[in-house]
Formats: structure tokens, sequence, C-alpha cells
């Protein structure tokens, strides 16, 4: 065990990731969707996920002015929709309109559902935590979604053997596990 | 897309999960091991990684007494002692000698690395949050540390095909992806 630059257990180590949009809404009802891979369980019971956001982004600060975010997984043949949403702003775009993905209204919270994906998750804020370039929401789990195929949720993968590559862009690998 | 409980989200999405041993001292110097599953690198510049522990175990007593923790990047031989981490008790048992697991210093941080891990991160606590029945703590990486054989994550894997599962106790499986 030696000490090396943090980019060397950081390049081992960050996949494979799960990945999802997360879909918002601004003050004044404007719906925005983002990707994030720093996504994780963050308590039992109640159930509450926490998503790490960057801290310039409209997503960001539509989370911040409205306290409600969705988690929507996508499957396979949305990541490049997916690929889309991680690398344009919304501040000028309407990413629903130019991913074709279609909104679909929740039960509690008023960013919509995408209703292409294989689940969705209305959460509630109950926390923020600024850290570094980022921003990391607490979001507790309100109601939950699902389509009737389970489907492959889509992961952000490694150069390793053993994933089945459906994407590629700007050195991001999309896929699943080979089956 | 049909309302549905939250389980069954979770149970088609909760895996693959990356995971870690994290090590910490007691306010007196005692180590302790224990596995976590819930972790998220939290900001880019500067690393910062969020890990979720049980608000009732020792070592998140540990990291509020000191502010520090050892992120240990386990490979497939380590998954019996990470499992044992992950079921014991720190407040009555000495993991390190349990599961044979070596401390080694660190250079920063007063948490030992654990010598067989794949990578050590040492991190040092910028915030702490607490989340329902777990608290989230954010570590800075201060120094990391790798051994020469890159080898292969552990991950918690699901019952999905394309997995090498190598270890499973208690419905957990620890595998990682098959080549």
């Amino acid at each position: 065990m030696e000490e090396v630059a943090f980019a060397q257990v950081d390049r081992r180590w960050n996949t494979p990731e799960r990945t999802a949009l997360v879909s918002t809404v601004s003050a004044d009802g404007r719906p925005n969707l983002i990707a994030v891979g720093w996504l994780m369980r963050a308590s039992l019971t109640p159930p509450v996920y926490a998503i790490g956001i960057n801290r310039r982004s409209q997503s960001g600060r539509n989370i911040a002015a409205t306290g409600e975010f969705v988690i929507a997984i996508p499957g396979v043949d949305l990541a490049p929709a997916l690929m889309y949403c991680g690398t344009h702003s919304g501040a000028d775009t309407d990413k629903f309109a130019a991913t074709g993905l279609t909104p679909q209204p929740g039960r509690v919270v008023r960013p919509p559902l995408v209703s292409q994906c294989l689940a969705n998750l209305e959460c509630r804020v109950v926390a923020t935590q600024d850290i570094g370039d980022h921003q990391v929401f607490f979001g507790e789990v309100q109601a939950s979604w699902a389509g009737s195929d389970p489907g492959r949720p889509l992961l952000v993968i490694g150069a390793q053997s053993g994933y089945f590559q459906v994407y590629e862009e700007a050195g991001f690998r999309l896929g699943i596990v080979r089956d």
C-alpha cells in the first residue's frame, strides 16, 4: 500500500454507478431535467435519497426554490436522453421538448414524472448541504411509481469487461451489466 | 406508469452498489471497522465523499468524536471480512483481530488504513447531517493509497444475471461484474 494521487483511486473505483434523471420545476412552474450520477440512499425509515448536483445548475436553483424533486430511473433506451440532460443547461433549453420525454403529473409534488422511465420517486427535501462545488439535497420519498416492465436500470460503467455499453459521449460510458 | 409501493422500486433499483470498509478510532484511540453500502462522491474539487451510517453504531460515535475516517476499498477476497464488519458491533468486538485485517498507519488521520484493501482514502469530516435513522458524514480526501494490483472492487449485487457472486449472507449478495 503506497501513497498515490487521488485520481488513481478515483479511476479504479468510480464505476459502476447508478444514474437517474431528476425532474424539477422553477418557482414559476417551468419543468427541467438533469442527469445525476451521485446519489445514494440516506435513511431506511423513512426512505430518503441523497443526490449531488452542481452548484451552478438550474436544477439546483429549482430544488432550492420549491423543496421538491422527482427521481426518474431510466432504462437502456433513454441513454441518449440522459446524456443530453446531463450536458445542457435548463436555463435556456426545454429538455422535455428537446429529448421527447413525456412529463406525467405526480400525485404529491409539482415536478412531473418521466413517463418513459422504468420508475419514478416523488421526493420532498428534508435537508440540504453545500459541499465544495456541489449541493446535496436529501429527499424523502412521498410516492413511488413503476412501469409494468422492470427493465434494467442504466448504469455509468467503466472501461472494464463485463458490461454492455449502450452509449458513450465525452468520456462517459452508459450501459448495463451483460447478461 | 402506475403508483406502487416504494419497496417495489427499491427492489428493482438498489443494486449494483459500490461498498467499502470504513475505519475509525474512538476518542481514546481504539480502532473499529464498519461496512458501508451507502456512499457517493459529493464534491469534485475538493474531492469529498458522503457515507451513510446507522445512527446507533460505534463507528458513527467514533467519527462524531474525532472528525476522521478512512474509506478502505475491498477486493473479492475480503467479502467475508466485509460481511463480518457489517454484522457485528465494534462496541464489544475488535474487528481487526476478528477478521485478520491488518491496520497500517496513514499519513494524516488517526484511523488506520486496511493493508489488504485495494485502496484507502484518508478523510476529514467537513459536514455531518442527521437523516432519519442514519447519519451522513461528508469526508474530504486528505491522502490516497493504493496497492500494486488494481483488482476488482467488491459490489453489493442483485439476483440478476451478469454478476459473479462471491459471498452471500442474510440476503446480502457480494460479488463483481462477470468478465
